[in-house]
């Protein structure tokens, strides 16, 4: 992993774990509950990617992801009483960054691990969203990513964009630059014009469901 | 694997996705998130078994799972508005057909690799179980299996009908044969006569829980 | 593992077991959905801690974990009909142990494997709590352990605990008998006095979450 994506990579764990603390302060969880959700979000997708490459997981010898959680979820308690003071653009923005990096991060280490190319673009698209995934159904509510807006979508452009630009021999650089270039733009434009894909709503008699 | 099985095996994918897909219809969900659950529901047992397991996920390597699963997914979305043009009960059957068969493909392999004859049993009802238990916690609903019909039970009765023939050195079409019937019989039934087994209920004087 | 280890491991088991086929009595699961919480329960995060190590799933190898299950949820099943008869603080109680003990087991566990300390704090919490979060996963709600009272805070410390004294050379019954007792401890002073930390709650003005 370059330097660069190293850095970057840090700023996405920041990101996820500052989204499932505030997650953990509207749900009036304890200062550990806070530090669980922040860590679970943060590293759940990328701990599921690489039990499923049956590859050590990354934070169990490069502890310091573990730190750098920890710290943040222990800073978001102490300073944020109010997630007014963060704009919610703002946190969205951070969050479509992360996205889009960990769909190029998880994708990079699964090709390197051997995958083919479409278990690479679905490995990078757990990474992205997956911790995100179990921070929701932790907290009880249905995942916002199979709800709403171009969440999943965005990570799987990206994913698939690097996969396809290093198929055809792009440098590393390059490809990690237009692939996280791709899923952020398509996430934050979603984000800017409140555009979802439509629905897939079936339509039942019954009253109950 | 047969030539029989691997066929059954790929019918039972498309069964799960397509239950999985339905069930994000009704929830609303985006394209997107119907391929998520479609996913999760046909290849989360499977996953699950092979991750604990320790051997490679077999759709790292056998990628067309995934595509078969992309292709039932747009299919559902793109025919299917009113499930009602597909009978319930031929839904429920089919269902009932790939949890038969899957419970006898995961004991199959869990067996194949050496695991003892009560974690293959285990193993097995995993397989054929999780993905759709998966399915329900997603959709923040408590998990079918866990709460009515007998289902998970007859996932058991296939798996442990397969193990135990195969411990009497029944050949393996005969033993798979044998299993899957039984498994898709006992399932049926319980369709068909509305069978649940009695539920273990607490009485409790507290009122609220 | 010693022999002492080895019983209290299989209390533990037995604890979790009953914690979980009670709550499946509490939400009118059938038999299977009881066996099926029982053993989540129980096994859930010897299971995640294990593939997490890339280790063998211990219950795969060492089957009579899942009958020692299999018994206590019958039982449970057979006996326990109104939970009047078991003093809810008796369960606490034996909650309490089986928290203290699994966390000092996974810890132990991860060390023995050469994860790092802070990798094997997290893991040996992990195995203590990851169980009973699948379990009320299941069941739907919110996962207790993050949301009132010092339970995840008394695995975090037993599996501290236990790892500094390691590090500091300890013998090794020494080391376990001073975590067991420093996270029991934690955890039944908590319950007796109610003591919760401090919840993390943001204030927000929209009346809509």
């Amino acid at each position: 992993m370059t330097d660069l994506l190293f850095w970057l990579d840090i700023f996405g764990i920041i990101v996820f774990a500052l989204s499932g603390a505030l997650m953990a302060g509207r749900y009036q969880l304890d200062p550990f509950g806070v530090v669980v959700l922040a860590a679970v979000t943060a590293v759940g997708g990328g701990t599921i990617r690489d039990i499923i490459l049956n590859t050590p997981v990354f934070w169990v010898e490069k502890t310091y992801y573990l730190w750098v959680i920890c710290v943040t979820a222990v800073l978001t308690i102490a300073f944020i009483r109010r997630p007014k003071r963060i704009p919610k653009r703002f946190l969205l923005i951070a969050d479509a960054f992360g996205l889009a990096l960990f769909a190029v991060v998880g994708t990079e280490k699964a090709l390197g691990l051997g995958a083919p190319i479409s278990a690479a673009i679905v490995l990078g698209t757990i990474t992205a969203v997956a911790g995100g995934m179990i921070r929701d159904v932790l907290c009880n509510v249905i995942p916002m990513i199979l709800r709403q807006e171009i969440y999943a979508t965005a990570a799987m452009l990206g994913s698939g964009l690097y996969a396809i630009l290093i198929a055809w021999q792009v440098s590393d650089t390059l490809a990690i630059i237009f692939a996280v270039a791709g899923a952020l733009i398509l996430r934050l434009a979603a984000i800017y014009w409140q555009v979802s894909l439509p629905a897939f709503q079936i339509v039942e008699k019954e009253s109950k469901p």
